[in-house]
């Protein structure tokens, strides 16, 4: 079911790492946030408890499995979680890894920026994600279907 | 397993609606945010990922149970759920019911402040915390365990 009007309806959302029939993963376009990601679900929904059981257990798993790989490629300090949609009210988590040296630690990323991100750092971790593209695809692939 | 030194092992962190053998939930004693509830793990676990399947599962369904409780008592605009931990990496949800008068909306709350909070506004809201801890126990008591 889409909804006219709603960007997560009409766009990926990021750059696409993977899709099947229920939700997709994308890679957030944000420089000073490399491997940000998010998992979106496909229909227009709203919010978590609006899914069923196994809807909701397939979303979080694979919430899960993004995590995992952001922690086994990236080796973050923190990995942030997050459903908020106050201005896209379509089901969708941020999945943050989170570093001591970024701009925002340790505020959310929607907080004040605590400092400037050093540019050799991030061009680093740049480098770090074709590989987390495919760390990802594996994680969700093995994640337990409802 | 406690942490010495950790905010959550050491304190409730809110005033407690529920506790059992795995999690408690909190409400939050944020004037501006009346409902905002927190689900904390007991044990100091520091990312989702390192819980199992069923802890996973566990804790999850009892935040969607605070959420649906939410909802059904407050009638928010959207909810908003985060794990963050940056501060305090001692596994906790935020559930945050969300109204288009609070004073970050659409922001999230971690974001910049857009408006001054109507004072009635957030008494009507604070009247119905009563029935709103009475509502999560009873869903939390009916989260399917795995």
């Amino acid at each position: 079911m889409r909804q006219p009007g709603c960007e997560l309806c009409e766009a990926e959302g990021g750059q696409l790492v993977l899709s099947n029939e229920w939700l997709r993963v994308v890679l957030v376009d944000d420089p000073g946030f490399p491997g940000f990601a998010r998992v979106i679900w496909k229909d227009h929904v709203r919010e978590m408890s609006d899914l069923g059981a196994d809807e909701q257990q397939r979303l979080m798993q694979t919430v899960f499995a993004v995590e995992r790989a952001q922690r086994d490629v990236l080796a973050p300090a923190k990995v942030n979680l997050a459903s908020l949609g106050n201005v896209t009210p379509h089901l969708h988590w941020h999945v943050i890894p989170r570093f001591a040296d970024d701009s925002h630690f340790p505020q959310p990323v929607w907080g004040p920026r605590q400092r400037a991100s050093g540019a050799a750092v991030l061009e680093a971790r740049r480098a770090l994600l074709d590989g987390l593209r495919h760390r990802i695809a594996e994680e969700v692939a093995r994640v337990r279907q409802p």
